[in-house]
């Protein structure tokens, strides 16, 4: 993924922009370019200081590191008070990773091999977890609309507390999780011991004090540029004639993410299908375990209190987006139409959020 | 199925009626019942050509007219403005095909073999795609019910403008997937090469424009039934106590799909539970790749804009429907409990929709 | 389970608190800690009488007998005009049988056993029939969030009408249940051949006319205490702090199903989870094709008319249970991490279920 580094331009571009007052639009749009392969970047630092810290070590830091672009994203978002931006963002990156990235992957694996076979075992598992992570996060959306309707006055407090108390339960079973994958269950749900896991990381191995400042660096700079993006929404938005909420769902999830896609779509073209429904399934899993509770964590810091409580679309579609990975990984082996049914359903629904109205 | 055809009596007796201004309720039960044969008598001619065109040629005639009837009497619904229905016999269709046919099937063939099993790739690779969908047709729906609360006046040109989107997309993603069964995967998803899926039509082939003759004669019959049906709608409906919305929901599609629910019993009183899955599963995946957005877009050209919003009871309708067969599909097996129990949620379901209150 | 006799001692204390008047949470209490042992009592009579009728009859007494703790005190509060709680116990003890009990079961299990399988066979079985029946049982409840926002005036009768034909339909299925499990499928489903089914019954076997003794008096023992209960609830919840829904939904199914819980959980403690997963999966449908619409019909003789429509949160909460139930079932095996996430979904959901306003 070396070519996407040409975007690094947009690094000092935007800096420029920024220093001379330039257009809100251009500084929005070369953040957003520049964040792409900083966020590569950072993943391959994480991979380099992964491979020299030990498999358990290892794991953990790029587990940790995996989602770290879309959190200071959506970090500075919440620091700006741009709370429907960062829950739509949570919701867009799930829809995503389920439809976008297993739908490309799916889809371009198929129109090279005619039926891709994947290990199941593995697959369903994570399925199962996605399915059972998604709906806790969930619960305190259905929470909002059952009660909505019997006691409108008190249902924002209500709203909080329950969110808070839903993220204390995620933040710990995530602990429970990533004790399974590393350590009680390592040998089940690792992709450490595929060779190919590790292919595009090839070449020499970086000297730990080297990775560590590269790391550094492009955390920094991801993280001014995020400070840029957010700085520059409202003016971008309303220039571009787009929604918040447009802008939450579909754009800085593509924005965030798109290294992982990158990676989910090569090991579909070598046919590592495991690999790469992993990856989209796995990444899911983070967001509703990990990111989601860590950015209602954050909130009660920073003094915005956020509740998870998203807009019955998000809702409903991240449901559907649960039962069609669901529906496709239990197949046990994908075809191209496939692919293009997840992508169909991404595309309509970007055209229903596109529609969606401003309150 | 020749002992249907003794209902062609009806034929005569519906224009005998149209003609002497005879009970509007009376023509709608005759018009009902002429079309019962004619469906099969446009199958049986379908059938003959597509021997004759080769298997890809045929196979699309085939895929093509399988859903003419229900087409034709929904072209007549829209064109007389009866959106509703014409939405409702969608829903309908889908959920007859999913818990009626399936159901009679799963019981009959149930009731004869103690378990009958089936080769579980075609039948769950249908069973994706149909989830999947379902869920993008669907979707429009969905925004409706998060958008309505935001903005009621502008909601229904946005509905309009999502819907007709989705059509296109979903009219695309058929031909993908006409492809697909066709050329690129036939060999997976074809019943062509099993003897037994055309022993019902042996016997000597049809000249091609004797089958040519038959097939026009049938459909031109099934268009003025479909038009006396729809002329009467609203007096019948009201002398017999029924809603538009029930007629909609279970009468009309038990009408235009009873020549392909006898072939599904059939099958599965063979013991051929793939061809009888097969036959369910993907005349629904047509209904919702073709004939709804076929509709939505002659809606706007004859002057009806269609949206495909439906109401919520038929959304958690076809929902439901959907995660029952994919359910019973994804065991690999059948027993007659598992029918009885399809059938029960049928007619729990038609009883909900007969004490549907108007609006 | 002999332990659980310990609190046969509330037994007594309930009586005499009672009988003296005593406080009315104190009363509460004891009657609810003494229901435990008396819950135990009568399954290990009905097992005892089981195993002299032979297996058909036998089974068919364990299966009525297998819910009538729960159906005992949820006729007393039918009968106390407490429709909620009644609601509320239907839909809290399949929750606590899908996520509480399957989830204690698999985790602890999963504690000892690093991955256990079960025959996937009978499990998919009983879990496709748990969906379907579960999604007809929901059926009312979906109609009347549909048909509500139409006609508010008549729903009520309406939401009576459905309930009634759907309470009669449900119970039709479940005579064909009870037939096709204990006589045309009873090799499938039987456990019955399993010798470790009934290894905690081991030991002499009672005369019958002792073991008829013993549940006469433990059903009668239990009935009082449930009056007791029910008698106390007001007293008691508000003293407490609780809702009458938190005690419908999660404090009385605790109470009347503790003794399957226990065989659920010892059972997957011996690696036998087929048993374990039949018990949690087994008793959910039974709760939806035979408590619930016996309740329904109850109320019309009681002369407390109930409809099946529950609050859209216990909607909601009911069908997250089945799908996590059968993602997890369909695995085919299981780990300690999935029993976690089942235990942290079930928390979350008590989370809600106690911050659930007061209508």
């Amino acid at each position: 993924m070396k070519w996407l580094n040409v975007l690094l331009i947009f690094l000092p571009i935007a800096v420029f922009l920024e220093v001379t007052h330039g257009s809100p639009t251009l500084i929005f749009l070369s953040a957003a370019l520049a964040i792409l392969p900083l966020a590569g970047i950072m993943g391959q630092a994480t991979e380099q200081l992964a491979v020299r810290a030990g498999s358990t070590v290892g794991g953990l830091l790029n587990a940790t590191f995996g989602n770290a672009t879309e959190l200071i994203i959506a970090f500075f978002a919440l620091q700006a008070g741009k709370l429907e931006v960062v829950k739509a963002s949570i919701i867009g990156s799930m829809l995503g990773n389920l439809l976008l990235v297993m739908g490309l992957a799916v889809f371009l694996g198929g129109l090279k091999y005619k039926e891709q076979r994947f290990n199941l075992k593995s697959a369903t598992t994570v399925a199962s977890l996605l399915a059972i992570s998604v709906i806790a996060l969930m619960i305190p959306t259905i929470f909002d609309l059952a009660a909505r309707g019997i006691t409108p006055a008190r249902i924002e407090a209500l709203d909080v507390n329950l969110s808070d108390a839903t993220a204390v339960v995620l933040i710990l079973v995530y602990l429970a999780y990533i004790y399974f994958t590393l350590v009680s269950h390592r040998d089940i749900l690792s992709t450490a011991d595929d060779p190919d896991a590790h292919d595009e990381h090839e070449g020499p191995l970086w000297s730990v004090p080297y990775a560590v400042g590269v790391l550094a660096a492009a955390t920094i700079a991801v993280a001014f540029m995020s400070e840029f993006l957010v700085g520059t929404l409202d003016a971008a938005t309303s220039a571009l004639g787009l929604t918040e909420f447009f802008v939450g769902l579909i754009l800085i999830p593509i924005i965030g993410n798109a290294a992982e896609h990158a990676a989910a779509v090569l090991f579909a073209l070598r046919n590592k299908m495991d690999l790469s429904m992993t990856i989209s399934l796995g990444s899911t899993v983070q967001v509703a375990l990990l990111v989601a509770p860590l950015l209602v964590l954050a909130g009660l810091l920073v003094g915005q209190p956020m509740n998870l409580v998203v807009t019955p679309l998000e809702l409903a579609a991240i449901g559907a987006a649960v039962v069609i990975a669901g529906s496709v990984v239990r197949d046990g082996e994908t075809n191209w139409l496939e692919g293009l049914l997840l992508l169909a359903v991404y595309v309509i629904l970007a055209l229903a959020v596109f529609f969606y109205p401003l309150p």
